[in-house]
């Protein structure tokens, strides 16, 4: 164990896919977004081939590759991050399925392959780089929540050139950023399916949105049941324990 | 009552509002997509002006009369919907506060004032005119159903012309021309603002949306708690029996 964790990082469970995954406070720690991304994205058993961009740590490679037998790839532009999620799946034994390429996406196309893959999986930074709030925080929460290494457009526009025809690129993001997105998404290709909106109680307005185009896609979107993540007593609700612990009732 | 009710009309309850209502099955007959709409438009309770656009026999001005003391203009083009919305407001004795106008929308705003009015509120045909099933219905069904008389771009258009700078329009339609309903709000001035969408089941993709925006308001939606039409015994939930029938538990 000397090895597998360095400073202040712990090992963590994933309990609904009986995984551990490394992770720092000082640096970044997956969010119920990226959980839900996992879980909201349409995932082929067999064939073909998975990118994951902002990948972080590598949860979301490591959550999927359950569901799939098909090759993962995680791209992840912070060294920390990247050899984070590399020990996560080394650890987990899952070297075969998930590859880690520490990389920024605007010029991974070509070392990936254009028009090549199936589905594209996408947690992007959610905020602005101009926001306020960037001046206190760390590098690495910074390039994690600010579109400092990339806009939400490169995310959208190196997803659909990964893309064959036909494949499927999905997104998390604020719901205020989702006119933003689907104009983004057609103007390169993705038009956009689904959508599903979670929202932090059953009153509440939504706090996070989750979209899943297809490239070259007929027009029409689907509004999906919503995610309703907490009860009245603040517990998680039963669809969301089920997708964090595996629970089923 | 001899001259109340013509044919086969028959005079329904409005619970909610302790309000009858003439509707006929050969006519056209209003639909919980009125109810909702009615429900979730921003009522100013005593200054400004309410217009209704495709008001239908008046179901929308007769829900919102009893939250407002403003005057209520429903525009109704086709004569025999127009004549049992006005029957039904002498029934209510709501004749002060609720004026129906049989007129075609997209000639009224120089009767009714450009720029003169507060809320603005339409329950649009929800189909194409081109649409198949088209042929098999009648013209009271066809036209209402339909977009024959007036398109959605009539009535977005219009609503905007009717509109007060900071006055609200609010629409109900089906989810798969929520993207044409954005793009139209935003090209003539009504910036959206709140979203709801409403499921019949928990579990159930969106059947209907609701959409309100301002004129010429800042960028920026909320998507609300969505409504659930159904529990899962196929009975209204209690948001839907309390908006319909006005219980309360």
């Amino acid at each position: 164990m000397v090895n597998l964790l360095q400073n202040d990082e712990r090992l963590d469970h994933l309990l609904a896919e009986n995984l551990r995954i490394i992770q720092s406070p000082s640096v970044f720690s997956f969010s119920l977004d990226a959980v839900l991304l996992a879980y909201f994205t349409s995932i082929p058993a067999r064939k073909g081939s998975i990118v994951d961009l902002c990948s972080g740590n590598g949860i979301i490679p490591l959550l999927i590759s359950k569901h799939t037998e098909v090759p993962i790839i995680g791209v992840e532009i912070q060294p920390r991050l990247a050899d984070m999620a590399k020990r996560s799946i080394n650890y987990n034994q899952l070297e075969s399925k998930i590859q880690i390429i520490e990389h920024d996406l605007r010029t991974v196309v070509p070392l990936l392959g254009k028009e090549k893959h199936t589905i594209v999986t996408c947690n992007p930074p959610y905020f602005h780089s101009l926001d306020r709030s960037l001046k206190n925080q760390n590098e690495h929460y910074a390039i994690a929540r600010h579109e400092i290494m990339c806009t939400l457009e490169d995310t959208i526009k190196t997803a659909s050139e990964l893309l064959k025809q036909g494949g499927k690129a999905s997104f998390v993001h604020r719901p205020d950023r989702l006119l933003d997105i689907i104009s983004l998404m057609q103007r390169y290709r993705l038009e956009p399916k689904r959508i599903q909106f979670v929202h932090p109680l059953a009153n509440r307005d939504a706090n996070m949105v989750l979209i899943e185009g297809i490239k070259d896609g007929k027009r029409g979107i689907k509004y999906l049941a919503p995610i309703i993540v907490h009860d009245d007593q603040g517990e998680y609700t039963e669809i969301v324990r089920e997708i964090l612990y595996g629970e089923v009732q």
